[in-house]
């Protein structure tokens, strides 16, 4: 297989890693993850238990002690387990060893692994290892951070519906319906004196158009499956005291950030996530992009202004039972400039004005405001009441999904690189459809079929450069 | 035995208890542990894999999925073992579920157990239940969370000294020896006509000496042991912009805190840990302790001053190159208030005079920091340079530990509680040896040694109330 690069084959071969494999962190059990065919060998001497020196069964939890070889101190009380490839989560051999799961505990337990000869384990390389070994395809590999990092059940659905390879199935039908297609014409070019006949236009297009119904289905979903996975960056946005942490907090309907009574309180900004109907809604909430001469609060208002930039969705916050005010107009202007303006309207990057403070008598000039924002949702809140939260989540998922909201039972295209490569097969196949139907030479239509399908290829691996595995894999937690 | 109050024996008998056993957070592996008589029960219907539905064989580790029993969703990929008491943590039969290491789907997963009747396991439970079932005793029980908590390499030796007995069995030698002595008092009481002699005083003192001598070896290190374990918490105070958070950040060798070169940068306290020879170094830099309206800086500035009254070792810093301003003066009244001057000497609470900026020509009044405080030490250092670092380690140490360094070969008696405990028994052990040598009747002997016995019984746990042990593993992490 072309991903099989010099440089994977190596490493693949000769060397053992090792990682600690749980969350950093203080709990009650670590877990420090070997791989390799030294892996038995490596651990073994480390590992004192009650019966003889065997060994014990494959897979079997094994209760014994690791001590350090040269000083004979003992490091942790630990379950070891020794598991025979193939049937492990690299296909090498595994040895988990179970300790204590404390920070510096698991790390002197790591070293002691190291020093046996184990190399330290890249961010998913074991992944990476049973995607080489074959026991994964690339977007099964990709759904295991997804699963990992899932933060709403949607996306955790949806992760393990990728990890099961229900869309590794769909792509490989759609690849399949093209492969047919390309070997007919393939053949009639490679054996015209044989008694492959040339298939006709009118036998070829319905097969094509039913790869390019397959893609188009997959294609259907994934900006919202993006959504499930990704999230949608809100920033709130207002000068001071108009009440953003206040309105971070109802929507998390938690007491995560200060709020005191003083302007100015928050410095930096705030990041929490909130499930909004399964998509996680990242609030950013932001020290106000008011001018300022204190060089700390310069630094949270650049701060701001990236959040701004970065936020698919804008929360700029009024105080309803104000006239606005000067620095009110800076924000306003200052968004404009960023291109949160009129003209710029993109259901991806939106503005949502909530006037805040609803329970108190309403001075704010709503007209001005929708002037400037003529499409954006308004929503009066009252972060003491509760009122109108419902309305601002509802316009939010509004203008997130707007009407594109698909069954949870599809099976959703989550990633930013698989909708990629979607998009650029049905180029190719929309490309052969045109020249099937402008009666162009077959292997100009072959060539446009086998792009597709390769292009498909790249979303579980079987045409994957060694580049986008480093850059899938990187992404990944060390000891997954 | 008394600790088993009716409280944990319900608890132990009908109970089947679940709990994410990982670190919070993001990584490779995740491990739920089920423990109590249902555990393979509740599991068994949640876990589908290849094989028959029969349980696979105890401790090994079985790849399979685990599904909602209700909605037939599938949850997690996982390996479980289900292994058989009393070969366990808790002795019970135990189930665990290796998932992937995601908050979301952990707790997915738990929410799966628990809807099937296991209830969520209070902090500490599962060590609790092995401790009542005698895999551990208390001391070792509570040495598992030193273990996990350690945070330095001597910490963490002197936890799994622990948790492999060794206090224990001392503990136990010296009980031992007034066992024997409170037995042939007692036979002698309980059976004066028959053949038991009186025990002479000139037989008893050398035994109970011996016990004496026992209990003050374990005493000895104490100190030192309490001081690896819990570390020594260091205010570093002064006023703004004398170099607080570069001090901080020289100390960790590290870049953690913001240093920005405007005063008041630092609201809130930070807390960083050093290691400094074996003994964790809270260090606490704060926002100064002085007066302001600001409010914001006022709720740093109380927590600062609760830093101080807190500190085991304070660093007052100073600028060498200024002399001493009004602010200064007001933190040396403040500190002097806090009961920090000459008056309060005590080897656990003290200052360390730093002057700062030694790199520059030295204008500080010295002579009137060294007035208020004779005893302290003063080391000028530079964080430019890093001149005066090592000398301003030393003055620490020597502080913290004033001479009663041990050798890190000896058992050391690590915990607050233990010393406690210890320091009680002794009492009662010289007493007991003061009422023979007064040649008082030998009950009155025999009551002092039983109580000093029963102390000690406290560390081991043999004489632990529940209160105790609900205060001992309310301090766990859940899943321990």
């Amino acid at each position: 297989m072309t991903y099989r690069g010099i440089r994977y084959n190596l490493a693949m071969q000769n060397d053992t890693i090792a990682a600690i494999a749980t969350p950093q962190g203080v709990g009650g059990i670590g877990v420090i993850r070997v791989s390799g065919s030294d892996a038995f060998a490596l651990v073994s001497p480390l590992f004192r238990r009650r019966a003889n020196d065997q060994i014990p069964p494959s897979h079997q939890l094994t209760y014994g002690h690791i001590i350090d070889p040269q000083s004979q101190e003992l490091l942790d009380e630990v379950l070891v387990a020794f598991m025979r490839a193939p049937h492990t989560y690299t296909r090498e051999d595994v040895v988990e060893i179970q300790g204590h799961g404390g920070p510096l505990v698991l790390k002197r337990l790591l070293r002691a692994v190291l020093a046996q000869g184990a190399r330290m384990a890249n961010p998913g390389e074991f992944t990476l290892r049973a995607f080489l070994n074959g026991r994964l395809d690339l977007a099964q590999a990709e759904s295991v951070m997804d699963l990992i990092e899932s933060q709403t059940e949607v996306g955790r659905r949806l992760a393990v519906q990728q990890l099961q390879g229900q869309l590794s199935s769909q792509l490989q039908e759609a690849r399949h319906t093209i492969l047919g297609v390309v070997a007919r014409i393939e053949a009639s070019i490679d054996f015209p004196e044989d008694d492959v006949p040339t298939p006709t236009v009118a036998e070829l297009v319905p097969i094509v158009s039913l790869a390019q119904r397959q893609i188009a289905q997959l294609l259907a979903g994934s900006e919202q499956g993006r959504l499930y996975r990704q999230g949608l960056r809100t920033a709130i946005i207002g000068r001071p005291n108009v009440g953003k942490s206040s309105l971070l907090n109802a929507l998390l309907r938690t007491e995560r950030a200060i709020v005191t009574s003083v302007a100015g309180t928050t410095r930096d900004t705030v990041e929490e996530v909130a499930n909004l109907r399964g998509i996680p809604l990242h609030l950013i909430d932001t020290a106000g992009i008011t001018p300022t001469d204190d060089p700390v609060e310069q630094i949270g208002i650049q701060r701001s202004r990236a959040a701004a930039e970065s936020a698919d969705v804008i929360l700029l916050v009024f105080d309803g039972a104000t006239p606005l005010t000067v620095q009110d107009r800076q924000i306003m202007d200052e968004l404009q400039a960023l291109g949160f303006g009129a003209r710029e309207k993109s259901s991806s990057r939106s503005v949502v004005l909530v006037l805040n403070k609803a329970d108190c008598q309403q001075r704010v000039e709503t007209g001005e405001l929708q002037e400037i924002w003529p499409d954006a949702p308004l929503v009066a809140t009252s972060t003491l009441s509760g009122q109108g939260l419902a309305d601002l989540e509802e316009a939010i998922v509004e203008l997130a999904l707007s009407g594109k909201l698909q069954s949870n039972e599809n099976v959703l295209v989550t990633s930013a690189r698989h909708q990629d490569a979607l998009r650029r097969a049905a180029e190719h196949i929309d490309a052969a459809i045109a020249s099937l139907q402008k009666n162009l030479p077959l292997d100009f239509v072959s060539i446009d079929l086998r792009a597709g399908y390769d292009v498909l290829g790249e979303v579980t691996g079987e045409t994957a450069s060694d580049d986008l595995l480093d850059k899938i894999f990187h992404e990944f937690c060390i000891g997954k």
